[in-house]
């Protein structure tokens, strides 16, 4: 077989065989195909794109790439979860313990902040001396002892995705739906876990925009992973609005442990609650969602969860007496609390402008390889719907120096519209999307 | 300016502007733009196209990424020439010295076999010794001594194109318009003559297999190069049948001094009077076509063009014994005749399929860098619309050895269709294309 065939095929719209995808993307891990022949065959799938077939043959040929992480007789109680990234997304951070808590083995593999999204792996190394470098073998021994685990995707684990996302990156081809698809079911489908559960963000903070699209890629992630033999559900959640409070790493970690003490933002503990329940009712730990709602819930107020976090942060490293005291959290040294400039209601807060002002701050990454700034972020008081008075505090800055404040000001009260009458809401939780349902 | 937007202006179908090209194709020669970058954008281009608007600034920038040879006041006479590539096209070899003994100064820089295509470089280096690196001011010198050269691209002229090219050749991006017109034209540009005449073959033996899709390409490269301030004229030819008698390098070598001592094939002879013919006119050496041809003739019949090309030969380095003795000339070890297997007429000669069993025979190249046997090929006795009985000579094949024999002989007859009834013979001339017209 020779690469400029499998080019031409798809090139020319066609079809590809298992066969070929499957020599195809073993050629990107083993050299055989160049990177600009990876590059000019990721354009012809942008701009021909890709069969239902094909995505789950291009998905099982990713995931094949290299180890399959094997959970042995954990598997069946074993429930990946993966968002789609947003703006003040710390999900992971409460239902991974809450799921864990209640019994569910979590072998969760996370990323690192791009763009307006931030990373689960950046806001953990918030606490001092945790580790995310878990080789397959840690990561096994953990799950064994505690249950859970949150690190960094294993150099081992569907290194064709890390190979093909690297390049997508820079020639323009993430944007396209089985490209997408693959990338993240093969991830999952490598960490071993035989039900995977989904978080698909909409909204302006959010990779799509609309939510539409994001049922239309949740839709898709559900139909090729029950096709590659994994149980996926997923659910749609809105990110017009930063979700929770803080936005930045170290805030971020201190809401979530907020969160599980049983105390926090109101959306934030739907979300958890809607997702830990999905991945109770996934791992066969409850008959129907309502109970594994309703144990999610005890997981959250008996302190339960908290213990599973605490436990994996010992666990990895991590320096627990700043989860127990959260004054210990890495703190930028100007706080600037920002009022509201009108009487009236908060109309929208543009999660996108937010998280681009959070990358200037340095709270995110331009480009891979960038450093961030643990401490910085903003914490909102007033979000959509709320009422508001000259004067009452909006949000709070959280600085590095003097010189951010008038850009940070500037920027993210722009996100903010005000409205004479209360606005409506949008609910947090979007459509479920199971196997043919 | 970065080169992921250039790679999505295209990709999404939008129009670059002269500074994106320009930074994109300086880019892909400082290394600021990737090979994977610059393939992604290939893709792009080869799904999307480019209006003739981009294809003007793409083909201005890859010939401004080099030097452009300077002919100071030899600009006036110079003349540039160009074939799209065919079987058994030797018109270079012919041409060229015709133009030059009328007074035409003609820089001429040639490529190598590739595919069924055979390259007017790889026939010179029959004669040994030839060189064909001459460095730009061994070109300058020798077209100021004796107005005609035949050498390679060197690498400081268009280097972009080099690039570009090695790259279409490997990510199936070769068969785009814009792309085959900026490549032709840059090079063209950089070699400095101010009018180009370009021979854009048609046929089975062609890149362009049909004649409409050749004026197509004979049109824009006429546009195109008038818009980035060349004179170009263009000449379709047909290219179902091999050109001349002999396919194979040293054997057209040897067809083509014969047509300089005024003898050889009609339709050979056809090609090079119209094409020389309009070089001569292109220089303004004649008042019109007629004239110009007439001169041409004269050339050949003198023996003036002939000199020309033993001054060429001597001047590279060549040994002129081999030209003055054509027995000298690399030679096959065994010649066998082949015999036509019915009575009746040659009804077509299909020039694709002897292209492609003389680069099995050793003649040309499956890929760059093959090395070939310049003694091998075939020489047809009996082409499209000649009367053949059985027994009589269709072709003589040259071979290395007795073990390409059968293989040799069953693809070559296999290229010939008879019929009962005499066919069409299609004319070796098709449309002229000139600016604006």
């Amino acid at each position: 077989m020779q690469a400029v065939e499998v080019i031409t095929r798809k090139r020319d719209g066609g079809e590809l065989t298992a066969e070929e995808i499957r020599w195809f993307i073993q050629g990107c891990v083993s050299g055989e195909v160049a990177d600009y022949q990876a590059a000019a065959w990721l354009m012809a799938v942008y701009l021909q794109g890709m069969s239902q077939g094909e995505t789950v043959e291009l998905t099982r040929a990713m995931a094949e790439s290299g180890n399959i992480l094997d959970l042995g007789d954990l598997a069946s109680r074993a429930v990946d979860k993966h968002s789609t990234g947003g703006v003040g997304d710390k999900i992971s951070l409460v239902v991974v313990p809450v799921a864990a808590a209640a019994g569910v083995i979590v072998p969760k593999m996370s990323g690192r902040g791009l763009g307006m999204s931030g990373g689960t792996l950046d806001k953990l190394e918030s606490i001092p001396g945790f580790r995310v470098d878990l080789s397959d073998a840690e990561i096994l021994e953990q799950i064994r002892r505690i249950g859970l685990v949150i690190t960094g995707q294993t150099p081992s684990l569907a290194p064709a995705d890390g190979k093909l996302y690297a390049l997508r990156d820079v020639t323009a081809t993430v944007d396209s739906l089985p490209l997408i698809v693959s990338s993240i079911l093969s991830k999952k489908i490598a960490g071993g876990a035989p039900a995977i559960v989904l978080d698909v963000k909409a909204g302006r903070g959010a990779f799509m925009t609309n939510e539409g699209e994001a049922e239309q890629l949740a839709r898709a992630l559900v139909d090729i992973g029950t096709r590659c033999d994994r149980r996926v559900i997923a659910r749609v959640s809105n990110m017009d609005q930063p979700l929770g409070q803080a936005v930045g790493n170290a805030l971020e970690i201190r809401e979530a442990v907020e969160m599980l003490h049983g105390n926090g933002a109101a959306d934030l503990r739907e979300v958890v609650l809607s997702l830990a329940g999905e991945m109770i009712l996934a791992a066969g730990l409850a008959v129907d969602l309502p109970e594994a709602q309703a144990k999610a819930r005890q997981m959250l107020e008996s302190g339960a969860a908290f213990q599973k976090f605490r436990a994996m942060i010992a666990a990895q490293g991590g320096d627990v007496t700043v989860v127990d005291d959260l004054s210990r959290l890495p703190t930028a040294p100007i706080q600037e609390i920002v009022t509201a400039p009108m009487d009236g209601y908060v109309a929208s807060l543009d999660a996108g402008t937010v998280g681009r002002a959070l990358v200037a701050l340095g709270a995110g990454r331009r480009k891979k390889g960038d450093t961030i700034d643990h401490r910085v972020g903003v914490v909102f008081h007033r979000k959509i719907g709320a009422s508001v008075h000259v004067g009452e505090a909006l949000f709070t800055l959280h600085l590095a120096d003097r010189q951010q404040e008038a850009d940070a000001r500037y920027e993210i009260l722009g996100a903010y519209r005000f409205s004479e009458q209360p606005p409506l809401v949008p609910p947090i939780l979007g459509r479920r999307i199971t196997a043919g349902a």
